[in-house]
């Protein structure tokens, strides 16, 4: 099923980014579960919270699962989360006695929210390489071009002569704010997320925190003082930063296509569309998507802010829309950084005429 | 790749709808196109504009075609949209005698919007037979529950005590009236669109009119004056309608959720979903995921208003903004019906204890 | 105080629109209210339900009455709505026999949505006309300049010559919808509100019916079968439409400002704005500005449907949205409306040069 | 004239900040562009690209300006901003032989966007003191009610026991991260606009980096290398913080809300408000008020990262949607911020009855 243009078997080749996407299958979030638990059992294990064997046996039954998927869409719908049924497939193959062991003092946010963190985590890192890139290929852009005279325009209006340098650092400087603001993010987002039922991890007594801290190690991310389950501040957060990197890279996507216009001609593109109905066209294909990726993300973000009304101490109806946007956000921010890479290296600045 | 959870195996069990779902993919896309593309060569024929043989010719290349779905990919990431790629693999198989007659006349924007307006038409259809039969079971609902005396709650206090019924109304009658909204929005957006390279069908001369009267026929889509490219009104409307469907569900869902608390007990829902961590839980799973996809909508919606910036004759950005966000606003409304059916059919009301 | 351009004494001479503003005056707000009020009396006495000396009471106190707007200010903070202050200022002045009798059996949001009403029924037959307004203005640019050829451009690129009819009908005929559009949503918008505390008018037994077909009648609104205080339909349906109408006007305003360009010169603009720096620039104000209110009124129609969420039989906070939301997208669409009449009025398509 | 709910003389009782609103007056606007001015003679008078005299005479005009509002308006509707009628009627002022000192090199973006940092920056303050304030106001509450043991509600059913102060903790750390967040932002912020007609300081030569030093430090903001007139990170940043705390204070308030449902009554509140048809109804308006307005900067949100796509070296439509957007969500944030503190000063959990 394809309604999303980032699972679409066609249009992904425009909007997608193959290097993301394995991070978002089902399989994927499936795996990012199974090693939240395996590492909870091992952490408790060793805190002598659980026995020794129950942790073998999870691990031995995590280790060989394989899930039943059908089952897993019938429980979410019932549930409103995979992780019920999840749960009781696992349980199913191990033994009596050390079912209560699995998942022991944890809640469904918890591995849903730590699950999610891993995989975020590697898209925070592909997203900080992919801008390093681009930032680098505007530098040896604007050392090859930089100095060729381009007009300035204002209001829609020609204005004065300036370097072309000065365009192409008006496109990379706010990336390279971006990438620093990405460690920032990446502090609150990669974080663990543990708190039992209602955030106080009451199953676990003066054990909490021990466990928590071989939890978070084991899974390498951070530590924090209280489960944030119903503080979504770092959601937020980051998917503002997703709308800034793909609104930055929109305003680049934007100044190509004006740029490349017909009549302008102070840019050529190599690798430009063609035309069913006109054979002459060299479409501006990469930037009009750069700009329609960044209204996308600037669209979505407003649900990530409205999702920051998460009532008391799990609300199903705020979680769930995060769930509907943030995947989305994150493959627009990589497909964005994709296609400015692309569109950069096919860039040729033209010198003014006089 | 599930980034979507309309797409997704597992999550679409909550937030899917089957039976919208086969209009989105990929497959359903391109057989609206070959769709377009036969009626096309059909009409044009019929008017004399190409001969009868292309026409046949046509007719048997789509009829057998398979689509090369990896290198429509690759087109489309070139070219912006599937259109110029699927049209050179069909004309590979045809005799290059008529390869210039397959989708004479016409521009890419006018197989795409065709054949999107050829599947929402069937996604209308749906919706309005899902909104009528939610809408007759609010009615036996109201005749069964309708005459429970329940507390109405005003700014989140207890204010009076009215009869259920009057909340049962407060959810049905806006159902009745989107009932009547889909049926007039439908005649905007089930139209032929057929414009041409710019919009004036140029290279159809005189017989452009009864060329396109044929093509609206052929197709059961409604004829306008001229194709509507750059007007992208009848979208913007009809996402509105997707939204107002969902807010309404919403509002709905955001009740039943506040009614079945536990310390309020003025509705009680069957099949209600468990919990990872706290076996007395009854959680009204289907009533938060109403609330998520009427944020949802109301989220897209401001996306499908910003795509009305459609610059010019035609606008890959604007366009492609709106590819990324429609299909998925017409799923999140079927699946919110869905729901809203579900939810209805297990919930009683508690009348009053004195 | 000015946060808002509508209301800055400055930037309202770009995005004001001065024949609406007076709709949206505190004062007017009060007046509507005040009109409902006696209106309900009035009818009330009609029908015997308060003395018809009572209704005369009330009818010369509302007369003489200034309101002490810092109480007002004061009580809303308080109540969340201005009309319980207001209401206790009226009964000062009222003898203590007649107090009861005003706003009998009302509650606060009937006379909020029903002055809102009043003043909104206003606003759409300002729209209306200007909608008409420019429709013909187009209509006659069309015949002026309509026949000129003129540079099409698909995906920001040369396409093919049109004449430039082709260009205004595609600004035109969406209006013309836009012109329907309003007539069939001024059926829901400009109805009477009266529901009292709860929607079931509990407080006037059989006399509910007569009293409202009385009040509807005196207000010139549409009585409509239940008050629809938690079903915000209308609303929702109304914010489309006016995000419609700027979304039409902002492609014409993107149009403009791309044919306007220096380098492509095919628009030429009377009255275009200068610059602190650059005294050759001739920009393109009014249609950035078209295009600024076309993005505002889809940024804020996305409010405008999370608002449809609004729980129970009345939601302060859902309520509390729509006013920080409705006027200023009505102002938009008035704004958009006059700026895209006055740039009609100052442009001139340039012929395409061989 | 009050289409914004800030600007309401009634409204703003429930909405407004006081100590906020100064800030956005028309009048302190123009004595922020008039600092800009005064600042920027003085710096080139000190670097030599201008005469002393010159610098004098321009200091002595701005200290005793009145403007005429009137024409500036006039002249925003002409120019899209109204930097140029204002130098206009500076200038009548000025001997001709110093008119070219005023403004000199500069554009009137520079004039402007450095004008709205010197706002922002005292907002900052502010917002940052309330920031402070609430989270202590918080700590003080943990200290007084944390202990009491209260139902913790997960999915909107009641889930375990838990204490209030995990409630408390909850609303409070995402400030506290905020606070934080505030600081980083502010680097971004408050900074001097300074590039001319293209952000390149054509007219200032080799004095272009010592006349920018000067000018940021007489006006007590940061330098920063090149000019940003079109790289809008910071806004979206900042904007997308204001809405984190709105969305924060809303999670507050919709919990506050919840907890003190007549049904619930976990929370009782001080000066809850009244009905107009209800005398016994205590309703939490001021948590509803909090709801209203982190829906309302989420959803501005949006608005504003659109406007990150700011065509070429500036953008009329995308520089003016901020203008419509930002000072709204900053007087949205100090009115959360003032509730929030209002709220909490009123507050007591009650403990839960065995």
């Amino acid at each position: 099923m394809t309604v999303s243009v980032f699972d679409h078997p066609i249009l992904s080749g425009l909007l997608g980014e193959e290097k993301l996407a394995p991070l978002f299958t089902a399989r994927a979030e499936i795996d990012a579960l199974l090693r939240f638990e395996a590492a909870l059992a091992e952490a408790e294990a060793e805190e002598g919270v659980i026995p020794q064997k129950a942790a073998q046996a999870i691990a031995s039954v995590l280790a060989g699962f394989h899930p039943d998927v059908a089952a897993l869409k019938t429980g979410t719908a019932r549930d409103g989360v995979m992780v019920p049924a999840l749960l009781a497939q696992l349980r199913e193959k191990l033994a009596a006695v050390h079912r209560p062991c699995l998942h022991f003092g944890a809640t469904s946010q918890d591995a849903i929210d730590t699950g999610l963190a891993l995989r975020l985590n590697a898209a925070m890192q592909q997203l900080g390489a992919r801008l390093d890139q681009l930032v680098e290929a505007l530098e040896a852009l604007e050392r090859r071009d930089g100095g060729l005279e381009v007009m300035a325009h204002t209001r829609m209006q020609a204005a004065i002569v300036v370097p072309a340098g000065r365009k192409i650092r008006a496109w990379r400087e706010p990336l390279a704010r971006h990438r620093i603001r990405l460690e920032t993010v990446a502090q609150s987002v990669a974080i663990l997320s543990f708190g039992g039922a209602a955030g106080t991890l009451d199953k676990l007594g003066e054990k909490a925190p021990s466990v928590a801290a071989r939890l978070a190690d084991k899974l390498g991310l951070r530590l924090v003082a209280h489960a944030r389950h119903s503080e979504r501040d770092a959601a937020g957060d980051f998917a503002a930063l997703l709308s800034l990197i793909t609104g930055s890279l929109g305003k680049m996507g934007q100044d190509i296509a004006l740029m490349a216009q017909s009549e302008v001609d102070t840019l050529r593109l190599a690798g430009a569309g063609g035309s069913s109905a006109m054979a002459h066209k060299k479409n501006p294909v990469k930037a009009e998507a750069l700009v329609a990726l960044a209204r996308f993300n600037a669209t979505l973000l407003s649900g990530m802010h409205q999702a920051l009304v998460h009532e008391n101490e799990r609300s199903g109806a705020a979680w769930t829309l995060e769930w509907m946007l943030l995947p989305q956000m994150v493959m627009a921010a990589g497909a964005a950084l994709r296609l400015a890479g692309e569109a950069v290296e096919g860039m040729s600045f033209v010198a003014r005429k006089e």
